[in-house]
């Protein structure tokens, strides 16, 4: 697989990462030298490459993995393993229909999108026009663009879909959201919510419990990275160990 | 959305959960009364019946993530969360061709399946012929059965196929496998590697390092569950704390 | 080291303990045959003897932490590693003077009395008479006797003692103690409690804040065992992960 | 409790601490201003005092926790946590007789000494005398030098003590000094040994099992800080989630 101009790459050097365009006659800055774009154009990816202070870098197609962590210098909420485990158990695969409440920066609305994709669709709020006009750009930049509808709105409020498949909320008051929620998911459908409070956690459990919900869970994902080296391999010390917590239920029929 | 005759269907008690084929004229025995299913039938989804000692039963459609805990009674390894964390991490997504090595109980064949329809492919290996038989006929049951190639072969001697997406191993010995996989993924491409010990995962990155990989990574994901009630709210006593590591790495061109 | 006749000890049979008292002419009985105690007098701690079925047992002299699991079978509260951290944190060491808040089954007293002993001391209150007696009974058994003085008395409501290094809570209800506690402790003395659930931290963390505390921490101590095994190491896949929350904070000077 | 000219006391400002000794006429210099001491002394533990800047620093006495972490700022090995287990568990307890390998900054040295003394002994091995000089200046100024006897030694060859309760270890290769400590330990005694890396813990382990050594167990300590805060209670995000591994051991008799 050739590079192209035009192509977003992944930078790669000693563990920082860089997500930028390929654009032919121009260069890219790093504090390890500049890199020349016309030296990555019809390289091949995986290739190793050398700026201009003569460090290597490598080039990689960027992953679904590297497009969140780009968005998430913006905000500072929702991590790739939150994301993961968010997608896998409220089922988000091809064809099924999902209302995102809180498009946030869009990272979690780029793995939706691409899951359901191309049959599915992804409906996402945000009561921020500017945050909405930004993941559109990123959804579209990735050909995403019509899987989601980008709506401006406060799911608190009113959700005009209905009978879709999963609601899943990244806003600071999920709670408020779950009467309307309940009119919107298809019985059996399912509900995930990510919050980084427990006080947040224990208002959305006691209104799902309210509100026609079973099957009401809740989880906190650990990742935990280890270095290995031969004959000296241990966790690194020092991590992230708390993002948010994941609520999940599953709406009965009335 | 109403159950069907030959639906496969969740039933749900108190934490206990069953999955099951509705079948007409036909009843299901739980250790608190039978369920008739021809009450089921006609019925929606996330309705409650009542069995024949007069509990509540809820019925539900099956998630991905319920197929995974149904096959996991065969063996004992990877659970949702894992397989969560190697698809996003992996970056499986529709289109994607992957090639798995160790089909197992076929639970991660089900997610990557899914997750690469329609359009994508999953090649799945596995030395043992009724494993390959037994998944088969899960991916078939979910209609799948044209997104999975099953193949009778070692991944640790031979893959077929070249330039693929990404390679997921859960076999014994990953570390093995390596030397083969790097001519069949295609430069940039995506390794993903389950082991339950620690040993595996170091004899694993050691191999990787020697083998033109990069971005080597060693994660565990500890998913921790909390009980949220009112004024009583902790992190449930006893849980499962290790499952196994994984291991991640990117192949760079020659 | 010899074993008497009157002595404690821990049996020991592949990872089941019990801890018995030496008596001469009796026998303890065991799932894997009886232990003619004979048999262990005038033998040196750590020997391995067999019991009437064939079975090797160890016995060892018994730990502080051995006490504390013999102890923690009455109720399934406090234990060890959160025993641990309270005691170093709260500066528990010998000539200090400590007030514990419910006495409970004596588990935290054994401990307290065995570290500020001999010149320190220990008062231990509980509402419960039953438990005062059962507690004096195992800490006279270990002659720490004249190190505790037991008080039937609530601490929410009243304590005695005054100017003390620190104060100790392990009831249901510890933000209650705290204006009790702020004319107890000596100024800049530390306050130390152990509560299951997150609605009673943030009670107790509340109420510290408006008496005068600062220095106000929430820990969870989480030990995770490892299988350590060659070429199959890895933790434990089921463990306790939560025990409780311990709260910690220093009194100011008025 | 008065603070006077000589005392060692424990500065705290908004999460920073700064152990230090009172001297009059002198002054101490923070980011936030200079004290004064000389507005120290005389004054009770626990009082408020305002920096030259205006700020409030506390002025509490310090905890064995406080005397650890300000040992700890010379090396990066050893947490207050993993001593408070290790302590427990190793049944360190007034009167009781411990030797140490690995004297390093002399913090579990100190903690140590504090438990068992007036009437137990602790003797402290080292390879370097630097080390063992500046523990030995850190233990006397807390009044407990004549507990400890520090000795230029390698543990892996040579112990002099015999009959000893428990060995603790610190060093980088424990397990070349089992064969030593099994000639050292009573009986029933207990081993402990803290190492970074799981390669450690695993040599460690396969030798106590050629030692005669039983109830052998491997435990990692996390402990995880909540920040909380009315209606926004979680845990703090980025933490120390590894310091090392705490090996338990006891000594079978011949």
């Amino acid at each position: 697989m050739v590079i192209n101009d035009g192509d977003l790459v992944l930078l790669v050097h000693k563990g920082y990462k860089w997500l930028i365009k390929v654009e032919r006659n121009k260069v890219f800055h790093t504090h390890k030298g500049f890199i020349d774009m016309n030296n990555i154009i019809g390289k091949e990816y995986g290739t190793t490459i050398k700026s201009s202070s003569g460090y290597d870098f490598y080039i990689f197609y960027p992953l679904m993995r590297d497009f969140i962590m780009q968005l998430r210098r913006r905000t500072q909420i929702i991590y790739p393993k939150d994301i993961a485990i968010i997608a896998l158990y409220a089922d988000i695969r091809p064809g099924k229909v999902v209302v995102e409440g809180g498009t946030g920066t869009g990272a979690l609305t780029l793995v939706l999108a691409s899951l359901v994709s191309p049959t599915g669709k992804v409906y996402s709020y945000d009561i921020n026009v500017e945050n909405l006009m930004y993941a559109k750009k990123n959804i579209e930049k990735l050909g995403l663009g019509n899987v989601v509808e980008f709506k401006v709105g406060d799911v608190t409020k009113h959700i005009n879909e209905s009978n879709v498949d999963a609601v899943i909320l990244d806003i600071p008051t999920p709670w408020l959201a779950i009467p309307v929620i309940r009119n919107v998911l298809k019985p059996s459908g399912v509900f995930a919510s990510f919050s980084p409070t427990i006080e947040q956690v224990i208002q959305t459990v006691n209104m799902l419990e309210n509100n026609r919900f079973s099957e009401i869970e809740c989880y906190e994902c650990i990742m935990r990275q280890l270095r290995v080296k031969n004959g000296m391999t241990r966790p690194f010390h020092r991590q992230i160990v708390h993002t948010g917590y994941i609520v999940l239920a599953r709406l009965l029929a009335t």
